[in-house]
């Protein structure tokens, strides 16, 4: 008998090795390889170092776990179920990759209660690490006190070759380094294989180097397939350098275990097979049947429950203590991470009427986060260096940096991908933090990767978009949007605005504090636009609404968004003096009106009335949803131009005139 | 007077500082500060290193210029005019960021000779440089010979803070350290300014070392305003290490000159103001009018012309040595650079039968690859670490590795975006090689700005992408696109195909191939598919085509893409069956049945015929164009789930018999 040759600690790795092997298999789908060689920091991490409690996943001061090479789920899954967590059976694992069990391909936040953040997308996980480290950090920095720690928590990271690889990734990284997070722990699973093979064939850079200039303490441990004394040494002394995040280097073997394909890229994303299967079960001691845990090993990985249990408890306790002494504040933590909003918040939101001053609506936008950074604490964020043009600085209120926590400006640097992924760690940190950030609307691009991930992963992050059209001017087609809202309605899940004006701006920020499972993306003006009659901020939760020319059935409708719908007035009103009668809807979130009843939307655009025209300053693609079968559509379907932005309105007919024109072709 | 304290070279350093600083004070808009500080390291690259003939932007081993903060536009229009460019006049210059200008806000290489590549989004220009110096690289190792050099040129770039935080200048730059690109040598203007301010307060990295851990030479010259002979010595150097990139971090002060705004955030993005403009005239003792270029300091910067004429004759001489010497060599050289495809290459393309195996998509597409590497020499390519999933490998030709830069083989790692930015690069690099890349379909996410931009500044890259559906299963919605396809169809002058079999990626293959100025974007099943009866290589050129059912007018019409195509087939046969007319169309790429003349368009969709079914698996987003008024379309409108391929295909609704069901009500 092998099994008696191996310790409890191999014992309990190789539970891990052959759950992941076994589920793998048993799908015949997925990722053997980083199981199997990451077994051993995980079982030293999870065992020695990670405070949490099994039964209670959403317990607030555990520690974060993401395993940002996400394509080693089975990982993920054995570790949960290992040590006990309801969310993943045994069951589960052998439903591994199938139609609805929560054990999916890559782990996923919104499907398995344990699982932090979603990851798979390479690069992701360790950015949404340093979101979780930036909102622990923020969190403590607010409320612990010098008698009273209630925030105390680690985030620890295991990534691959390939989120080392990815842009994002350094972004997120350098920034980690610059605000010297010292709770953040990454262990980099250095196994030199990916999918094409060895990393010789494309990556040779020195990472370790590389994490030093970003500021990271940097340790290696060159056997991670068996030192296990090693692995905890380098996380005891990466816990101890508290003022930087610190990358451990684990020289790992990927598909450990494996006799004829460890070591080689035929075991990072596909099954072993069944001969290999059995050689890996020789090769490695391993007597039991698929999906059976040996007891001692399951018996010590399942001691995470009592220590989760006492954990939780002790942490309680110090919470009692703190309401005690501390009972405004402590009323404060509770309400945070209830995710209840402050009372009578919707309050601080400005209204405006046509006679005041027009305003862009970046403006409008500047004056609605700063009354909401008053009614509202927990909101915090800031510009992937565009302060000054987004108009996102919180006034009065510090900066979050290195030594100064609690600030709630945060500066992202020219690094917006980074900054989307950040921004979606600080929103399923459970902390009740409101994140928002800010970037040219155009340069939803570069972080395209992460805004889909908050739609999927349910993150409540709040993108605040401005310059969003042709008429941001002479910067020309580089900086000018054109198709890019078209992609952003296209994300599921995700909610697009585009306000008309000062109201509408405050009605869509009311809806993107309130959604916090949601992202929302509110894409502003850098032009001046008039405050409107008839501008509704409830009219904004609806998603479209009639703005003027309610009374009667409209021989037309005018439909536009943001800073066309102001034209669209305009034109309404010189068509309705020579004797039309017309209608204007204003149609700030297309999501929101599809999530309308059918009364209302026939209200707003009744089936029976298809002569309409559309007015946007970006691409037709999607509009002929709404512009009916008689319809027109005003738009650019096209790169813009660098010129004025007056002029490029212009020249690209978005006029009171040429409004008037297109609609008296639709009306024939 | 105060010129006459002034050295030729202060002159001619000054004559770039106020072309700029007059520039954006006559558009009131524009970025100064880049050009008057970076102007003394540009005077030097300029005046003594950069090899390149004014009277021909395009002659062909001119040394390359990337202006990778492109927001410093105007030092690059300024460069082009002081060294006799025709693309750039004085008025020119007066008309920087107007309507029709040559001058617009970022440099443009589609309206600006000698400019050559479009830069402004940062990161992007570093990148582009990377794929410009790999084009010389394998250009050279393909046809210099040991007795005649042809191909001998450097990539220098000028790239600034904004460049060093994006994540896209890590991904190529660790690349361009593992391909050792000796003649590629980068300019940091540091000068400790973004838009925000300092950038102490978001990027303290040490910059370097960064650097040299991926492999580069690098150097320091602490004092890049007035020590012109320290960025001399350094360019030296940097040119004499030929087996590293070199980046050279040259210590500036922005908006250099400006008493009251230098060294400040508030000279980055805006004019300086009439009184500062007058200041720093004073400040630097520049007596003349704006736009005025001292005669010296023109006369010196035009001896360029002489240089440069010189300098293309001698190559030519080369060049007629080299003809004489290895004449087919020769012949191909100058095939390709004029962009002339090989003879016959069209016969190359594989052609198949419906007796033929059923093959995914991404099968046909290695084997139409594998076809054309034969018959196209100047196809040059590769996948972000999914080789052997996107079936990218030109079989039988070396990788692109450092010491093998004949090599077609490229090896991009996990750097999606970076590798779009390097194709660009290639695309643009006048050596008529032709780029392609792949990754799976949904990360396109990750490398959209490097797609619009390959769209915007006319790069003919070929974007292979896989796994485009729900139906490559397992991975889950990570990794599923839905959303995607439409998101890539709103691109301006991007071609998105999504073939059907084995005769359409053939057909879509032609297209990418000869449209040279334009990107195209395939989409492929990691799914087997039949090829169909009907389906046509000529029918993919026209975008959309009757499949089949072409005799009478239908009651409905089955319009399907790629894997979607095969369930229509299969469900109008049904339909038949039952007695319908029943027409089915291929739609495999929009942007070409929207440049089809409207006699076409009406014969394949008949305006007269408006019930219609649209199948794709992917997001209904757009389709409501072609759906028709009286039609439905069968989609997916939410973001997808892990399982099997077939059950998720079947569970959102991708069976005959749904299909079926779905053109019944659509029947009525």
């Amino acid at each position: 008998m092998v099994v008696a040759a191996q310790s409890l600690e191999e014992l309990c790795i190789n539970a891990i090795r052959f759950l992941a092997i076994d589920g793998v298999e048993k799908a015949k789908s997925g990722h053997p390889g980083l199981p199997m060689g990451a077994a051993p920091m995980s079982f030293v991490l999870w065992d020695k170092f990670m405070r949490f409690n099994p039964k209670n996943p959403f317990w607030y001061n555990r520690d974060r776990f993401v395993l940002s090479a996400g394509h080693g789920s089975m990982l993920q899954y054995a570790l949960l179920y290992l040590t006990g967590y309801d969310s993943v059976s045994l069951d589960d694992i052998k439903q591994f990759r199938q139609w609805g069990s929560k054990t999916p391909g890559h782990p996923e936040n919104f499907e398995t209660a344990g699982v932090e953040v979603t990851t798979g997308p390479l690069g992701q996980g360790i950015c949404n690490g340093v979101g979780l480290a930036m909102a622990e950090a923020h969190m403590a920095a607010t409320f612990n006190k010098p008698d009273a720690t209630i925030v105390d928590h680690h985030t620890y990271v295991i990534l691959g070759d390939g989120c080392n690889m990815e842009g994002v990734s350094g972004e997120a990284c350098s920034l980690a380094g610059h605000l010297g997070l010292g709770k953040l722990i990454a262990l980099y699973d250095d196994n030199h294989i990916s999918i094409d093979g060895d990393t010789a064939v494309s990556f040779t850079e020195d990472v370790g180097m590389r994490f030093e200039a970003y500021g990271w303490h940097v340790q290696a441990v060159p056997d991670g397939d068996t030192n296990l004394d090693a692995i905890q040494a380098a996380i005891e002394a990466a816990k101890a350098v508290t003022d930087k995040p610190s990358l451990i280097k684990v020289r790992t073997t990927i598909g450990y275990g494996s006799p004829n394909k460890q070591n080689t890229g035929g075991v990072h994303g596909a099954a072993l097979g069944g001969e290999e299967v059995a050689a890996t079960r020789q090769n490695l001691g391993w007597d039991y049947p698929p999906f059976e845990v040996p007891e001692d090993a399951l018996n010590h990985w399942r001691k995470a429950i009592d220590r989760g249990a006492k954990l939780e408890s002790d942490w309680n306790g110090a919470l009692d203590t703190y309401k005690s002494k501390y009972p405004a504040e402590a009323a404060e933590f509770e309400r945070r991470l209830s995710g209840k909003l402050p009372e009578g918040w919707v309050s601080a939101l400005p209204t405006y009427t046509p006679a005041d001053k027009a305003l862009a609506t970046r403006q409008t936008s500047e004056k609605t986060l700063n009354a909401l950074a008053q009614a509202i604490p927990e909101l915090i964020g800031g510009s992937a260096d565009l302060t000054h043009s987004n108009l996102t600085l919180l006034k009065g209120f510090p900066d979050f940096q290195k030594g100064s926590y609690a600030g709630r400006n945060l500066r992202f640097g020219v690094r917006e991908h980074g900054m989307g992924a950040i921004c979606n760690g600080i929103a399923l940190s459970g902390s009740g933090l409101i994140p928002y950030c800010a970037t040219f609307l155009v340069f939803a691009d570069y972080m395209r990767a992460a805004i889909r991930l908050s739609a999927l992963s349910q993150a409540g992050v709040i993108y605040v978009m401005t310059h969003d059209s042709i008429a941001l001017g002479e910067d020309g087609p580089t900086h000018q949007p054109v198709e890019t809202i078209a992609s952003l309605r296209a994300i599921p899940n995700l909610l697009v605005f585009r306000p008309a004006d000062g109201n509408e701006t405050s009605g869509a920020y009311k809806i993107a504090i309130e959604r916090r499972n949601q992202p929302s993306l509110l894409a502003m003006t850098r032009q001046a636009l008039p405050n409107l009659e008839g501008s509704s901020f409830e009219g904004v939760a609806r998603g479209a609404y009639i703005l003027s020319g309610s009374d009667d059935l409209p021989e037309i409708i005018l439909i536009g968004t943001g800073s066309e719908v102001s034209l669209c007035v305009q034109a309404a009103e010189k068509l309705r003096a020579d004797g039309r009668k017309v209608r204007v809807v204003s149609m700030p979130c297309w999501e929101l009106f599809e999530e309308q009843d059918e009364h209302y939307k026939n209200a707003v655009l009744p089936k029976a009335d298809q002569k309409r025209l559309v007015v946007e300053a970006a691409s037709s693609f999607g509009w002929h949803k709404y512009s009916g079968s008689e319809g027109a559509i005003v738009s650019i379907d096209r790169f813009g131009v660098s010129a004025p932005g007056n002029i490029a309105m212009e020249k690209f007919g978005f006029t009171v005139d040429n409004v008037v024109a297109e609609a008296k072709k639709v009306l024939g």
